[in-house]
């Protein structure tokens, strides 16, 4: 089985995803530029989410970048990280709608979280069906960035019951250690 | 002709039928946790119709997968089932507003079937077009979970007019038989 | 130039073209099956122009199948009947929340008009592109079926001035006589 | 690493902005050709962004066409590109519903200065990667073009605080300025 369509069709419904959630910004009812004001953490929670994908698109392409043929257990891992990444726009709209109250900071934890664990999961799926020799699991090494990750994400989900701009600033912080997406894949293809 | 673009069409179509879904989700009023409780009825809905989707766009591809060239007829055999296809989300939304009452959760009945009888049309059209080496026809043999499928949804629609509970369970049914979505083709191109 | 990447645009806008459409069907108050009967004219001027675009795609994917390189100018012919394709949506629901009056038929006129047009210019700029030798001007010949149908639509926009109906009826009479939609290319492509 | 997926998911991106803008026209009430005429200026903002993404997506299309293989830089850079690119339509709804008044303007203003920037970088990053035997760079030599773009939303920018209208005109001069898209590109090409 080759990958081509688990590509194409991947980058079809994250391309969706990316862009739909612009759908939420509803056009002032004044021209002035202050009636954009209200809408300023709509933007915000939008840039980071928009950031969020597309990290998650950058890592999907070079993981898939590694795998020479794919199985069955592998599309299925992927229908679920892509499920998990479809819910990303309607908690964007949440927090940005309510300003990033403690309960939708809570909300865009857990999605972060479950695309994470998603995202594991695919990871997994691929090292297994291509055993010792898996470029993926020579890349990736111990992986301590998606091991780090999903601790992170963990503790900002417990850090909304004390103060919910501590779990937005480890958001911000795990997006940021991710942005420089794949060095270690793309070190590693270089040295070979 | 070649089947490029076919695939890359559906691939769209079918990655915004699956992602528009997510549109249904309106914001809640509130920020607290219990005002997502309504939503639940939605979330379960579109967590069944993106499993269902997902599974038309996996036997889909595996579908294509066998087939080496295509013609007019399979063309038109495609557009119809997206169409029937792009009718999955109205009923969805409409299922899940109203908390699976009995006439939606008949129409989500309807759609899967004429979902499930575009599909086999879509089969035919390949399998009469491949003649008798058509791999597809070697790997589905006689079809049993096709026909079984048709047969459970016409019953499902059936048992809306006792219990709309038992027709829903049938769908569940159907889905989960179809989850391990076509070991049949993967096993068959395994054997050759 | 190559054409991969216009092929794929055009599949991108194109299906979301045909599937944004959906979006149109506003779920009904009530959970019977009485309410999804004011929804009947906005069905039906879905399924029509459905079948529009989907036969715009098939005779866009053969017209491009015969061609081998692309210019700058096909660029923009071929931009220039995404951007009349994207009106489709509008109109088909103006006509169906209108339940097929007077002056949404006519404008729905206007714009598969425009979209025949649009679609000539890009022809006209391929076989201008290949010069004597074009599969495309061999495929089409005469092309009796362009001109009929702009002929058609012509005359149906002038019709909504009598009785919009009898217009009604030449635009799903020119989606039939397209229904086989590219017999002569394939044919042609066979022959050879 | 090379850049089919890049390809891919920009022209994913690129097909639903400019698809979406089509959801911002609401259907009239009426069904009278005269309940058209308010929505004249929105259709009007809708023609002349369609015009600028169709122009990003063309130059696009030319630019990776000359770029053999990518890095994640540009990667990155390309998704700041598609950042800006995903605010065009917001700030063509709130120009088209307010009828080009002065902060519409400025802000369509902004967001077409932010999409240049992000396109240069997009070309600078480029440049870097390939160095000294960079076909892109030779094709664009000195770029006036690019910078002259810059220079006019800049005074257009400006120009709004004293007639919105004359940043308008310098919207719609850039615009058909590119309009003839890559011709420097093109020829180059075809030179060599």
């Amino acid at each position: 089985m080759n990958k081509n369509r688990l590509e194409a069709f991947s980058d079809g419904v994250i391309a969706i995803i990316i862009t739909i959630m612009v759908l939420e910004f509803k056009i002032p009812n004044g021209n002035h530029l202050s009636d954009l004001i209200p809408l300023l953490p709509t933007f915000f929670s939008y840039a980071v989410s928009f950031l969020y994908v597309a990290i998650y698109w950058n890592n999907h392409h070079h993981m898939i970048h590694t795998v020479k043929n794919i199985n069955g257990k592998i599309l299925w891992a992927n229908l679920f990280l892509l499920f998990w990444l479809s819910l990303i726009p309607f908690t964007t709209a949440w927090m940005g709608e309510h300003h990033f109250a403690k309960f939708p900071m809570l909300l865009y934890g857990i999605i972060l979280l479950m695309n994470a664990v998603a995202y594991t999961i695919l990871q997994k799926s691929i090292i297994q069906h291509e055993g010792e020799d898996s470029i993926l699991l020579k890349a990736i090494g111990k992986d301590y960035k998606g091991k780090a990750s999903l601790f992170l994400y963990l503790t900002a989900i417990g850090m909304t019951y004390f103060n919910e701009w501590i779990s937005g600033g480890i958001y911000i912080f795990v997006a940021l250690i991710w942005l420089i997406p794949d060095k270690r894949i793309e070190r590693f293809l270089n040295s070979i």
